[in-house]
């Protein structure tokens, strides 16, 4: 229950400030990021095929080695997720130069390239740690100095702008805060939700108001038909099943990657841009070559979550499901080599978008045997439960649900997200864990 | 982050028969309080108004009076809401026969009968109580002895049922989750939301399931029109800041009316059964007298939940707006009144019906000044803001967005349960609070 302390206004002032600015920065990367993306699709559109290929991978090549060289100046940990970072930070341990502002330049610039530049990364790791720096550096701020002295006040400010974080990327606030609780805290001081919330409303308003310029690609609202609770609810639960098992295989060999560059046994592994410039290559040849995989994540999202047909929008009438098994296997796989490179990177935007690719292929399969109509719904459950198998966080359920604007097919839903994460935790760690432990 | 520790089977047994137990009982007793309404509404309709409105109140009476009676037989700390006690217990404090299966029956009673007998009273809290009983006897199994004989999981289990009785009257797992949790705690471990959410996908399941048959009402899925952030936000400032009072005042004058019961300065107040009689026979009559304020809360909230003119379905296009603020203003007091009666009794649905009117009313006003046309959304906002003001609890804000089915409008909605929550918290206690410090 929410209580007369939780109203201090000296703290609500800096969590107001904390999740407008955080606001305005997740608006001004993403921004950045499809300037880029924007520029070289620009570039890359002379008409000679392999004019064209060498351009788009040569693009990526600059602007990754940028970003990978700009880490030289970042601490090492601090590249990564961000997330599990941040989560030793909350219990204590100290990282060097974690907080400086030269570390907020270089994260932020490295992210903008390396997506902008077309990895397979997402930004929402790196940006949390960016919010937090942010938090750190209002705390220290004249009038704010009892929250920068006071351990539990700064732990939870800190808390609140992981939510932050997350809320500006998704504009999902309650989403945000639980998937904060979740990936930080085995206990929790409930009082904190209050301060995390009222955070990330600040945030999302910002979010709100900058999005209406219509600048940036967002995530459409859907109109899903109703789903009610039948044997179809079975295919949800394969679909999670797979979802689980693709999410345990994407921890165990990207952290195999990840230790086989730690242990220093293959130079060419090891080396930071040698290492970069191989898994570059691959990438941007593979999302050359791949139809639609050139695409932004955001639209290919919005193209699954759609409720009528998606053939008509260019996933090819022939070839739909060839098409989308086809594109899921390569994000997967180049999204595993991403995220082993020496760069800031998150995973929840890929992982989303491959699930919702898996997601939409389940649906259009029951589809074709069954007759029902939910293949948005199945991309929509397929999204989360990938995200989930990986992260071991239910409640990107209700960052889907505050991305979809709906959250009557709450039951599939549930129990997707349920399903996968049971099966994904039952062989391996999260995601974060299984980095944290290879980093210690 | 879940961990496989949670994934114990014999406790997700357990959990998984508690929620299924529990959404039938919600079922068996919403199916007994409707059919209880009906039949008063087929008795009261002979057409002679004085007679109608004598077997109205008679009516009423005796169902109460067999409910206040019923009362005779359980500990007297099980009478209010519930929700209080249950807090009590889960924080270390013994209550003498709360787990009885005797308190579970004259519950179950007392509670159908009062409100299928015309009482502004919900069953949340009760019912929550009841669902802590289940959960008490099924850890008394033999399979599920080491649940009972573990502190921890005993509580944790009760936890879980606290969650599970919320979701089998909404049908909303994750807004009856963090209820659960605001209301019952002020740490809180993670793992713990883990339990819960899984046995409330199982309530939820079994309340979808047994809705399909269509016996009961439900609230239905809504449509509303989009919203952006726009200066119309500050109309729903003023909505929260309204409902934030009126839920202080709420709180203020029904704890000062149990506080006369209990100070036994007026025999009147006093005595178990002339109280009781004394409110059946003002609630009824007002009922009956007030336009629209017969009917059963679903249906009004369904009315001011539409995004079409509810003008259509009987609220007199005449005197919309009077009839909604006579609705509002009865509906309050009444309410007010029931909560003070020894009767095992819940608040948030009738708050939730006051709130939606109240809302909707607001909505109104505005459309006719400023024409936009949202007065839905601020029904819904109004309802939940009501409902926060007096339980302080934000969440209630989920359990709307589950309840419509929409979640789009999420800005002026956390507004305004955050808006409602800080101005009557700033004023009192929450209405929980309250009551355990008149009973202690």
């Amino acid at each position: 229950m929410m209580s007369p302390h939780v109203l201090n206004p000296s703290i609500l002032l800096a969590l107001s400030i904390l999740g407008l600015t955080t606001a305005t920065l997740g608006f001004i990367m993403d921004f950045a990021i499809q300037q880029l993306q924007h520029f070289r699709f620009y570039l890359s559109n002379t008409g000679n095929y392999v004019y064209d290929m060498g351009i788009w991978i040569s693009f990526s090549l600059v602007t990754c080695t940028i970003a990978c060289a700009l880490g030289l100046w970042t601490p090492s940990v601090a590249e990564g997720s961000g997330i599990a970072e941040i989560k030793a930070v909350l219990s204590g341990i100290k990282i060097n130069k974690f907080f400086n502002f030269s570390t907020f330049l270089t994260k932020f610039a490295a992210v903008t390239l390396a997506i902008g530049g077309g990895l397979s990364l997402g930004k929402e790791g790196p940006f949390v740690h960016i919010s937090g720096i942010v938090a750190h550096k209002i705390s220290q701020f004249t009038i704010f100095k009892h929250i920068h002295r006071n351990l539990t006040l700064r732990n939870q400010f800190l808390a609140a702008s992981v939510a932050a974080g997350i809320a500006s990327m998704f504009g999902s606030p309650i989403g945000a805060v639980l998937f904060s609780i979740e990936v930080t805290a085995t206990y929790y001081i409930v009082s904190n939700m209050w301060r995390a919330a009222f955070c990330c409303i600040w945030c999302t308003v910002g979010y709100q108001l900058l999005q209406s310029a219509r600048v940036n690609d967002g995530i459409n609202n859907t109109h899903f038909k109703s789903i009610e609770v039948t044997e179809e609810l079975f295919f949800f639960f394969l679909l999670a099943v797979g979802a689980g098992l693709m999410g345990a295989i994407f921890i165990k060999v990207s952290r195999k990657l990840i230790e086989l560059r730690y242990t220093r046994a293959y130079p060419m592994l090891h080396g930071r841009f040698r290492y970069l410039i191989l898994i570059t290559i691959i990438c941007s040849a593979a999302t050359f070559i791949t139809p639609y995989l050139e695409q932004t994540d955001r639209s290919v999202i919005n193209d699954m979550f759609q409720t009528h047909d998606a053939t008509d929008d260019g996933w090819s009438k022939t070839n739909f499901g060839m098409n989308l098994l086809i594109y899921m296997i390569v994000k997967f796989c180049i999204t595993i080599l991403c995220v082993s490179v020496q760069l800031p990177a998150g995973l929840i935007y890929p992982l989303l978008t491959c699930g919702a690719v898996y997601g939409r292929l389940v649906g259009y399969l029951v589809e074709q045997t069954v007759g029902t109509e939910h293949a948005g719904i199945y991309a929509a459950v397929g999204a989360a439960a990938m995200v989930c198998s990986t992260t071991h966080s239910v409640s990107i359920a209700i960052i889907v649900f505050e991305l979809t604007g709906e959250i009557h097919y709450l039951v599939p839903m549930i129990l997707g997200v349920f399903v996968a994460a049971g099966v994904s935790s039952a062989i391996t760690p999260s995601f974060y864990d299984s980095i944290l432990d290879v980093k210690k």
